[in-house]
């Protein structure tokens, strides 16, 4: 018999992690009596009155929301992480290691109507965004190792608000994930001398297997190592090493980009699509100013939990928690699903 | 200012897999208006003549599972690996590497009721679980590299069907959880010459401070890197390496260890507690026969989601998935909890 992927169970590493991913197509026809999500929908009222979002709200810490026209960043006012802790005592027990951890935590309004999300807002509305990322990461990235710019959308993604908005999270060390990225970024670049997603840019286009979006600033592929159903890329074709390098037409280009992934992503199961995604490049403050970013490509990465519809989601339980990363279809088979469902016309809700 | 671990955000790191997990007490105290759960009841009808893991009835692919009376295991209809597979194609392209993956899924019935939990079975009973555990375990460990038993419990751990079940995932190779820890505790090995999950057990029984259940067979922590809200990890303090060393004794107090967490569980929030759990010790099959297994300990972990109430839950979501895991209360804290609440006598539903 001959291996065919779409046909047979197998595994595929993830380079910039090193951990593989167990893909077995066809799992999806299991029936399913499990938890059904609520399919999320477009139908929050423009403005409430009762959602600190909201502009002119006022939050429970008895703070006014200001009557703000574009986007608006505030501190979380439950932060997880704050600037001014006493450093924790050394241990030198390997089973007890603690560390210091500084930083901030911002929340970022997109807009100030609560009815609209990304794909609902306008180009021209998603580039002041976009502008508004760049000048937070501009004064955070001076003085913090990682600014970890993140969207959950959706209560299934854990989102406690639903006011369009993301989060700005400061470190003053590197989390696990990126340093993990650092090293193996930093080695391939050691062997190969170029960026290692700027070659994995090239072979996908080659390849032509599972790309989502392709336009002379930005690719969109569903990665070939992919752990989520539609998780996806969206990675820079022109060497950014992060996100406030971007030309004008670099950000008018991402605008469209993040408009039209976003949109095929409602339109796949006519839902107002969840996800996390999140913001990778470079690290910064005092600590990496000085080091070499050339193993570096800015993208961001989508994690969207639907399966097989609205209301069926994966769920990364025991064998993924305990084992190893599990998907139920092969990343292509969920590229050639993005990239067939249209990306312009948003469906109406009914 | 004195650091204060309960007050005060820090890292802590997990010896068992290198990464750092981000501790930030209070955050519980946020205001929640995302997802809430449905809580799980213990309301099921004893029969139900629909779900196919009851006894007598006909499962969607016209196989009848048997009136069965104990403990019953069968194939998975739509298993995640199989036995027979064509092996890959070799690359040498690092950004596209995939492995072969043989295994097989099994479904493993706890007792013939629907509306029986283990918290809710009796001890002995419990004890012919862990029997056709190691009876499976037998049986599968002489050909594949990795058994995964493990439960998902209550629709919020992504279980398909509420009948009281477990699964057993067999791998012909070592997935990346445990490859991780066999390397880790390798490592702690070679140099401490004592398996690190017995220092540990040591180091807590001294501490004292984030112990659940403690007996002669068993002890129960939340363990210091914790991730999940109320995670804990179940070890053997009998130098036990695989689930099939166990004495008559061990298993009978595994029973009583197992019955007695999972009734604190149910009583700290009052529902059918949902979590994912699985059974970690030393690899197997041809390749491992012969290997040292002196650094494991065997050990299940249990995973559950739930954060604040029968309704909410944690979400492993944005931050966590982008950057790195991330807790809302201390280790110390909840295990102080789980230690006070009743372990022995189950709520009654109302
Ligand atoms: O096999 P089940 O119960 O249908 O499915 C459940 O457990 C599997 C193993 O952890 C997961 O891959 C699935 O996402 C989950 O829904
Ligand atoms: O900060 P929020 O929106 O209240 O909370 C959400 O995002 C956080 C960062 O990913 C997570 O830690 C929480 O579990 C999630 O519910």
């Amino acid at each position: 018999m001959q291996f065919v992927a779409s046909e047979h169970p197998h595994r595929r590493l993830n380079p910039l992690t090193g951990q593989w991913v167990l893909v077995c197509p066809h799992r999806t026809q299991r029936p399913w009596s499990g938890q059904q999500e609520k399919p999320e929908k477009n139908e929050l009222p423009e403005f409430d009155p009762t959602n600190p979002l909201c502009p002119g709200v006022t939050r429970p810490n008895g703070i006014e929301t200001p009557a703000y026209k574009s986007t608006y960043v505030f501190e979380n006012d439950f932060p997880a992480l704050v600037e001014v802790v006493p450093i924790p005592p050394n241990s030198d027990d390997p089973l007890f290691q603690i560390a210091p951890a500084r930083g901030n935590c911002r929340v970022m309004c997109f807009h100030p109507k609560s009815n609209l999300t990304l794909p609902t807002m306008s180009a021209a509305d998603i580039v002041v965004v976009i502008d508004e990322w760049i000048s937070q990461f501009n004064e955070l990235s001076a003085k913090y190792a990682w600014v970890q710019i993140f969207e959950n959308k959706g209560a299934a993604m854990g989102c406690s608000n639903p006011h369009p908005h993301c989060q700005i999270w400061s470190c003053s060390f590197l989390p696990s994930e990126p340093q993990l990225k650092q090293e193996r970024l930093r080695t391939y670049y050691t062997t190969n001398e170029r960026p290692m997603l700027a070659d994995y840019v090239d072979r996908e286009l080659q390849r032509q297997e599972r790309i989502v979006i392709e336009n002379p600033d930005w690719l969109v592929v569903v990665p070939f190592w992919a752990t989520w159903p539609f998780e996806t890329m969206l990675i820079s074709r022109n060497n950014n090493k992060r996100i406030n390098d971007l030309t004008l037409e670099q950000r008018q280009n991402l605008a469209v980009t993040i408009k039209e992934l976003t949109t095929k992503y409602d339109n796949l199961f006519q839902c107002s699509f969840p996800y996390s995604m999140g913001w990778h490049g470079a690290p910064t403050g005092p600590e990496h100013a000085h080091a070499s970013s050339a193993h570096w490509t800015l993208h961001a990465i989508y994690y969207p939990p639907l399966l097989r519809s609205a209301t069926v989601r994966k769920f990364m339980v025991g064998f993924e928690l305990l084992a190893m990363s599990q998907r139920d279809l092969t990343p292509e088979q969920a590229a050639l699903r993005l990239r067939e469902v249209d990306g312009k016309c948003h469906y109406t809700e009914k």
